[in-house]
């Protein structure tokens, strides 16, 4: 009974989780359609819920899905504005809610071709990658973190894995053509902060998935940790916004396939796609003059 | 005791499920890639295998794994010109195997754009649906079955429900203008059998999702049933050589929230998009003379 | 234009999947729980609504589910019970609807021990398998099909796989001792129709259960078929109102792990757990006297 | 291109995910499995890869993946244990590895009931919920977190939501008597570090599960945070070798069903089981002497 004094609440967070809100701007026959997974995590004094089950703080969670339907009404514009106009609404209108996290996955949806053209009100589901987007707002500190994921890529050659250490447990022979093939997932953080509110995210978005791809591309890869890095450079040499680039990117090994018992070569071009166990490489890209923003990070899975 | 003399051994096969190969063209610089999933399944006479445990007439799903991987070096081509030669392999080379069955899963890569231009051997997953082809065979008949799944459309107007029976649990209330989404799943028969070889299967397939697409933009949608309709009968006017297409489209239902609580008003704008329940409409569009082929669906999950 | 005066609906139907339904019974402080995924189908005349989108015969999917969660109020029973009352509801109530497909997914709560005992409302999720329930009625017939899923089980010895036809495609070494592992899908039918109100459908499916999973663990296996089937023989010599039982089973492929390279011996002890490809082993076992029922068993997966 | 210069290789690890590591123990013929799922990452000095693509450093994520497996043939005893042997080799026989970050999820398997006895070598998996280790290594400092995730409970009443904060967003009515539902993830820090390996991490799982579990029964409900902190509160009070627990669990709203528009009344017996959105609280519970350690909790997913 003693020990249970010294018991206490340590670092907490709640709200709504994955509401699935589809906007509509209807303003002419063209319509346009934002599709947004939504999810309002907010932090402060909520001692007396966990404590003594009293909700006198608890802004419910529902009211937290209310909000974020009513939000919409006036438009989304970007998943990072949309974000921002939340953290303020919440931090704003209840004096023990000093900050919170928030966080959306974008989905995008193209126009169908129909009789030579794109239609205006049809649409179909894109479905390359997921963009997503957190804001995590402590007092005056705002963080905004765009990103994607599930962005397949995959090189045929020009890509290899020689000179590493060997030791007992080494069978690994040296390639120096192999395919190479990762998921990319992404996270920049802007050094904008509140001010984020004139930063063209969307437009930094498509040019920074852009570059992505771009660099995957080039140059003959010794290793896809280097791969990542000159992904990042490129990212970071281009948009001054950005101060820092996550990625956790598994390597998806393509396995070739040994076809000498059935009498046949296989000069790379026969493989197995393996599901698991795969390589997983994590690694920051930054400004050397950067300050670290670890709390900016946290909950973000995967990540180092 | 007597009755276990009674019990035999019913409808049966086997094999090697989900062999995932990738086939790397590089006579060029300019690399093609070829991602499929195949599964491969004997029907014969296994009897002694399961009432004995004799496997004198299994052929192992390894050996059939091999045969999958070493047939890919001479090149894929299509995903049914690809099953039809793993069919014919199978049914000749074992005189019990009778027949079988042989399905695919196609997904595409689309070049990488860097600098200008699409990359010779950079590649990124389209992800915008999943190609799906099935060989069914049993002894001189040889059905192919070609279509595609998880094509997410959506229109945002021009469809309603009205005019539905009510009864006392029917508490839905009429709209004239809704947001209608689907997945699309649809499987098409071929009526070419075994001289498929002759067909263009990628050609064809590439033209039928082009129609399906724009079917669904097609027209006021008075119901789901409809406009599945209409799409299976666009795809058979345009192909004398397909005789029946199957659809499963589940209704995914954006419900339009309800702002007034909030004293907003919400024009067709803001949708809550819900996942489970959900509408499931299934229909076959058909030639009025089509010879039915139960035996070429089985199998075939989520189609009625 | 004159070949689409051909094109006609074929087989179709339609409902509401997945409604998610808990009842909870409390007429005591001992509440009981039961947790059904149940999707309903109607099968009937609905050519109007796909031919000139005429819904007067669209007993509306919402009002599906509305009845659905208007029945469990008198209580689930079993999800055969529960299934045949809503088969028999709407072929009863809507003269065009001929039949239809209803189909049910239950999940298992267990008590939570607490203060050493079995406490009065709180619950665990079993998540050990899920059972499953079909009824598909065509006029005045009616099949009962229940099953379970996902039930994973393992042998560590007394499996082993010899004997079997080597062709140049043939490289598997044979094996006296190996780990067999399956995740068994059973699905069982009834001869007990209509009149199945009076089977005890919960206890048919506990005892089978058990019986599956004792079958699993008898006897030298052979091959996995010939588990396969002395399990299904299990349940039909025990259970004389099942006339057959159809099994898709995967072979989970245990790889011994080669670990000579480091000096070390495997007598049997180190396995790499692979995920694919996987060995798909699928068949029948029934009385040799079964009048067959394809119809039944149309659009369950994974069944041949 | 001056910008380039400051662009700089931030945090960074990698290793192989997943390796599926399956150990059977067969010193007699009651045999015992151990099933893992084992990630090994690295951190140190890997410069070189990332910025020249000199591998000299990199100790191949496939050696990691066979020290796994060439470790497991000494056994595992317990995944903390395994992890921190792991954790021994890495940072011991590379100079340039520092650290790192090991991490397992066992799956339990239950020995299968077979004429009435518990069979020797056949098992069924127990589904319950996937018991969950970390070690995270740094310099002399090593940290071990063990969990438990996707234990879903629920409790049919003695929960309620009242007393909340309304505004001009909030419908929500209150209640006195809900069902309420989670899926507990939890992680609990050792205060043992490297010393660990004195603990019985086995017996301190089965336990703390036990009292999770308990804790969730007890007590009326105001509110997920507080049934949240009196779970963990019961954990620390019986586990001094704890220092600080946390929770990320889900409220999975079951909503009543209005039955009155088909003339039924509902009291609290039959519920719709909702999907998304959801609630999502996440919460510490910690003793307030201890010393705060982020660096062990980086890279956990969904806690705060």
């Amino acid at each position: 009974m003693t020990m249970s004094n010294n018991i206490v609440l340590g670092d907490n967070q709640y709200g709504k989780a994955e509401v699935r809100v589809v906007k509509v701007t209807r303003d002419t026959d063209r319509h346009q359609i934002e599709d947004l997974n939504v999810t309002s995590q907010l932090r402060g004094d909520f001692q007396a819920a966990h404590l003594q089950g009293d909700n006198a703080h608890v802004v419910a969670t529902d009211t937290q899905k209310n909000t974020i339907y009513a939000f919409a009404r006036d438009g989304i514009g970007s998943p990072e504005a949309f974000l921002l106009r939340l953290s303020e609404h919440f931090t704003s209108g209840f004096e023990w809610v000093t900050g919170g996290r928030w966080e959306a996955e974008a989905y995008t949806w193209d126009r169908i071709q129909a009789h030579g053209s794109e239609h205006d009100h049809s649409f179909v589901r894109k479905g390359q990658e997921v963009r997503t987007a957190v804001v995590v707002r402590e007092g005056n500190t705002t963080h905004v973190i765009s990103g994607l994921k599930d962005l397949t890529v995959l090189k045929t050659t020009q890509s290899g894995f020689v000179g590493y250490p060997r030791d007992r447990y080494t069978t690994l022979p040296e390639t120096t053509d192999r395919i190479l093939a990762t998921d990319v997932s992404a996270r920049w953080r802007y050094n904008t902060g509140l001010d984020a509110a004139g930063t063209d995210f969307n437009k930094s978005y498509e040019d920074i998935k852009a570059l992505l791809l771009e660099g995957f591309t080039e140059n003959y890869s010794h290793a896809l940790q280097q791969t990542l890095f000159d992904m990042g450079k490129k990212v970071l040499e281009a948009h001054s916004e950005v101060d820092e680039i996550k990625f956790s990117m598994p390597n998806k090994h393509h396995f070739l396939v040994d076809l000498s018992p059935f009498g046949l070569d296989n000069p790379n071009e026969v493989f197995f796609a393996a599901d698991r166990p795969y390589g997983l490489i994590e690694a920051t890209v930054q400004r050397d003059n950067t300050t670290p923003a670890p709390a900016a990070w946290n909950g973000i899975a995967g990540f180092c």
